[in-house]
C-alpha cells in the first residue's frame, strides 16, 4: 500500500463507528463522512515524509499525519458552512445533507478526535507536537477572520499586503510549515528555522496556483471554472485587478462580486474575465506565485541537505514542486 | 475576592487581547466576548469547590476551572448558532452581531484557548485531566446531537426516556460529572465512583427544573416567560404531556410545535398552557427532577463524607443543592 492508502485507513480506524443507539450510530457516521470521502490526503503525506527525510519512521509519524488530516476534516465541516458551500469532494457539503446545526456539531465532535489522537501519543516530543497543532489552529483561524471579515463587510478591493497576510495565516501554516515541523519532532529532531519562511512562500505560492487555475478553462482541474468569481471569493487576482482598473471598470467589478451567486449570469461573468485578460491578471499572479514557489524551494532545498534521508528529501521535495506547478 | 470573581479574572487573563493588526484584534475582542459577559460561572466553581474538599488547591485547579468555563463559551457560541438564539447574558447572540460565519469560526477558536491551557497544566494528573475533558465533550456532542436530530425531523412526540438519556448526555457531564471528578484529579486523588450515576441524577434534576422554571410566571427568573414553547424545545414536560394527551389535543400541540417562533401568537401559547395545567405536567416533572436532585444528593453526602476539608464539602454541597431547589 501507498503511504497515502496506509493514512488514509489509519485515520478511519480511530473513529467511531458503532453505538448501541441507532441515531448516535448515525452521528457517528457523520463524523466518519467527511474522513471517508478522502481527497488527496496531502498534508499528511507531508508529515509522514518529512518525518522519513529526517530519519524518523512511519510508525512514529502516522497517528500525527492522521491528526492532521483529521484537522483538515472538521475545518472544512466549518468552512463550507461559513462559505456557504454547496459540494466537497464531488458530494454535497455537509450542511446541505443534514442542515447546518447537525452539521456544526459534527465538526465539533471531529475536532474533539483529532486532540484524542495528540493526547495519546507516545513519542518523546508529544508536548512540542501539541504545541505546534496549537499555533497551527490559532494562525489559521486568524486567518479565516481576515477572509470573513472582508466578506462580512462586503469589501472587494483587499490591497496585494492584506491578500499575502490572510494567505500566509489560512493555509501556509497548516498546509506547510506545520507539516514539515510535525515530521521533524516525529523524528526527534528540532525542526529547522527556515521552515517557517519557506512554508509561507510555498503556501502562497500554492494558493495563487489555486486561484489561477480556477480562472483558466481546463479539462484536468477538478473545481467549477471561474466558481471563484461566482463566489465572490478575495484573491490575488482581484487584488491586482482593483488595483490596475480605472473607476469605471472598479464599479463594474464591484457591483458583480457584491451579487449573490444566484444572481450572477455567465454574460457578466464573461465581461469580468475579460477584464482579468485586459489587465493581465493572470499573468501577473503566477507571476508572483511562481517567486513565492521559487523561494521556498531553494530554502527547502538548503534546509533539508543535511538530513539523513535523501531519498526522502527528494519524494517530499518533488511533491512540494509538484504543487507549485500542477494543472490540476 | 470570591472563588467567582477570582475565576472571572483568570478566565479573561488566558485570553489574548493585543494584535498589531486591527482586524485581528477586533478577532480577539470577539473571542473574549462571551467569557467577558460572566454567567454565574458555576461549573468552574465545581471545579474548585470539588478541589478544595478533596483537599486539593485553588492554585493548582483553577487552570481546570478556567478550561471548563472555555468550554461553556465556545460550546454556548455554536448552540446559539445551531439553536437559532437571539441573546445570551442579556446582549445580542454573537452571531447576531457580527454574522454567523464570523462567529463559528471565533467559537473553533475560542476551543483552541482551551486546549492551550489544558496543555499548559503542570499537574501531575494532567493527562487524566486531558482525558476528563475528552470524554466530556464526546458526551455533550453526543447529547446535543440527539437534541438537533429530533429538531431537523421535526419530531416532538419524544419519551421520557429518550429525553432523560439527551440530557444526561447533554447536560449531566460538563454540568456535575466533570467538574466533580476534575477537582478530584487537580487535588490528586483518583474521583469516587459515584461521581457518575449522582452527576447524571443531579444533571437531570437541574435540567427539569430549568425546563419548570420557564413555565412558572415569575419575577425573578432571568429567561423569557415560556420561551421554551416558544423555541419548541424538547422538555420533560411535553414528553408527559404527548403521552397523555388524547389525539385531538396532540394534533394541537403538535401544530403549534411545528411553527416557526415568529408564526405563534400568544394566545396559542396559553392554550398550550392549559394543557400543560389540565395534565399537570409541571407538577409531573418537578416530582421526576426532585426525585433525581434526592438521590443525587444521598449519593453525594455519602461520596463527599471522607473526604479531608468538611467545610469546603458543606459549601459544595450546599451549591449543588441550591440549584436543584433553586426558583430563578
Amino acid at each position: 500500500m501507498s503511504l497515502q492508502q496506509d493514512l488514509y485507513k489509519a485515520m478511519l480506524a480511530v473513529l467511531p463507528q458503532q453505538h448501541p443507539d441507532k441515531e448516535l450510530e448515525t452521528f457517528y457516521r457523520l463524523i466518519r463522512d467527511y474522513p471517508r470521502r478522502g481527497g488527496k490526503l496531502l498534508r499528511g503525506q507531508f508529515v509522514l515524509l518529512s518525518a522519513l527525510a529526517h530519519g524518523g519512521s512511519v510508525e512514529a509519524a502516522m497517528p500525527v499525519a492522521v491528526a492532521l488530516e483529521l484537522f483538515q476534516n472538521w475545518v472544512l465541516i466549518h468552512d463550507d458552512i461559513e462559505d456557504g458551500s454547496e459540494e466537497r469532494r464531488g458530494e454535497k457539503a455537509l450542511h446541505r445533507q443534514v442542515g447546518m446545526p447537525i452539521a456544526l456539531n459534527v465538526g465539533d465532535a471531529l475536532h474533539i478526535y483529532m486532540w484524542q489522537v495528540l493526547l495519546g501519543l507516545k513519542l518523546e516530543y508529544k508536548d512540542a507536537i501539541a504545541q505546534e497543532f496549537l499555533t497551527m489552529i490559532h494562525r489559521t483561524s486568524e486567518g479565516q477572520h481576515l477572509d470573513l471579515s472582508w466578506v462580512e463587510a462586503r469589501r472587494f478591493d483587499i490591497s496585494e499586503a492584506e491578500y499575502l497576510q490572510m494567505v500566509s495565516l489560512k493555509t501556509a501554516y497548516y498546509t506547510v510549515i506545520s507539516p514539515l515541523r510535525l515530521g521533524a519532532w516525529c523524528a526527534g529532531k528540532e525542526p529547522h528555522q527556515d521552515f517557517e519562511p519557506l512554508g509561507k512562500a510555498l503556501g502562497i505560492g500554492f494558493q495563487i496556483r489555486d486561484d489561477v487555475l480556477n480562472l483558466l478553462p481546463s479539462k484536468t482541474y477538478g473545481k467549477e471554472f471561474a466558481g471563484d468569481l461566482y463566489e465572490g471569493k478575495r484573491t490575488l487576482i482581484l487584488a491586482y485587478l482593483f488595483s490596475q482598473l480605472n473607476s469605471a471598470e472598479k464599479r463594474q467589478l464591484e457591483t458583480y462580486l457584491a451579487k449573490e451567486r444566484e444572481q450572477k449570469n455567465s454574460e457578466e461573468t464573461t465581461e469580468i474575465l475579460g477584464l482579468i485578460n485586459k489587465y493581465k491578471a493572470l499573468d501577473y499572479a503566477q507571476k508572483v506565485a511562481d517567486d513565492h514557489a521559487q523561494t521556498g524551494l531553494e530554502l527547502l532545498i538548503n534546509a533539508l541537505a543535511p538530513l539523513p534521508e535523501q531519498g526522502r528529501v527528494n519524494e517530499l521535495t518533488g511533491l512540494l514542486e509538484s504543487l507549485a506547478k500542477r494543472n490540476t
